[in-house]
């Protein structure tokens, strides 16, 4: 059996991530593909008990290393409990964050060592990397704005605009570091025109993984 | 100022380390030391709520790694919320256990690497060690005779006998390779012969700390 693909979307807030998972899975139906839907922090029972401690905003004191510590004990338990048995068995995962995440947030946002977050991959994610990111990028301002339209903010959300620069650049730096892995989606541009993009990067790394349209 | 110490208690289940901590507060308040009293995992709102998830016994799949990250995030918040603002206003604080459970339940009952473990204590919980560590140990069946009485196992307490026997023996290794800072307290004997020996290590303590009787 061959193994199955992980696709993770990352983007900070506002970027439009469910508007785009809703879509990718929808190109992944198209082809027969029926992904395993995930997210980060969760996707699990104990990760989603773990979110809701990283979200609820009374733990406005949480410390930098309790909270990347937190993200990959979730991750730990995604990778094991979900991803790595479907991808084994031959299904494709999609997931709403992955790794990516924690270089951008805990190192970019929060400044924890690079280093430090590359160890945790090794041997709490067990090494496992995505086969596609789409990165959605958009100016803060504009993700901040957009983000502004939704119901309470949680503990995260909360943070500066400052923080939330820093996490933009880690991403974008993640992803100028690995142009076979990541396609960088502006996703500033009017929906329709963001979706295109999208259609035409899984599209394209569908043909080449050789999934027949 | 001086900084305060901190003292913690060890040992497996049905060890007493209830009834002994109740006496080691005793014998510092009787010295005129207020201390303050917690407890791994937990001891913040965050921690509490992590300790929660670790001890469900819904999670019996949690995996060994998530379980190490969640005791190690609860102890880095611990460590900066709690035990170091403590310990540097001079005040002492005493712990119903602290890392080296870590390395008796993670590492010798779970099997995680001692390094990994070694790495976490380091930058997760600042690198932070006991100036006294009471290791409260017996035989695992006795142990498991004694926490038997008790109300409803948690999910660690659930474990095999081969596991807790693992957890002994990691426990006694750690305390023969730092006898200075370990005082290992056989508590399969009567509790009246056990307290004398509590007294008479947190006594001996005391004496050499310059804390006067």
């Amino acid at each position: 059996m061959t193994a199955g693909k992980l696709i993770t979307l990352e983007g900070g807030e506002g970027a439009g991530k469910s508007t785009v998972l809703a879509a990718v899975r929808e190109l992944l139906a198209a082809r027969g593909i029926d992904a395993l839907i995930t997210r980060e922090p969760g996707g699990t029972p104990a990760g989603e008990e773990i979110r809701r401690v990283l979200l609820d905003t009374a733990h406005h004191g949480l410390c930098a290393e309790a909270e990347l510590l937190l993200m990959f004990a979730s991750r730990a338990q995604l990778v094991r409990e979900r991803v790595r048995p479907a991808l084994a068995a031959g299904r494709w995962v999609l997931s709403d964050r992955f790794t990516d995440a924690s270089f951008a947030y805990q190192g970019g946002g929060r400044g924890q060592p690079v280093e430090r977050i590359a160890e945790l991959e090794r041997w709490a994610a067990d090494g496992l990397q995505p086969d596609l990111t789409l990165l959605l990028d958009l100016p803060v301002a504009e993700g901040m704005r957009r983000a502004n339209g939704r119901g309470a903010a949680d503990r995260i959300e909360l943070e500066t605009a400052d923080f939330f620069e820093r996490v933009r650049v880690a991403y974008r730096q993640r992803a100028a570091a690995d142009p076979a892995r990541f396609r960088v989606i502006d996703s500033s541009r009017p929906l329709a025109v963001v979706l295109a993009d999208v259609h035409h990067a899984v599209g394209g790394f569908l043909d080449a993984a050789g999934v027949r349209a």
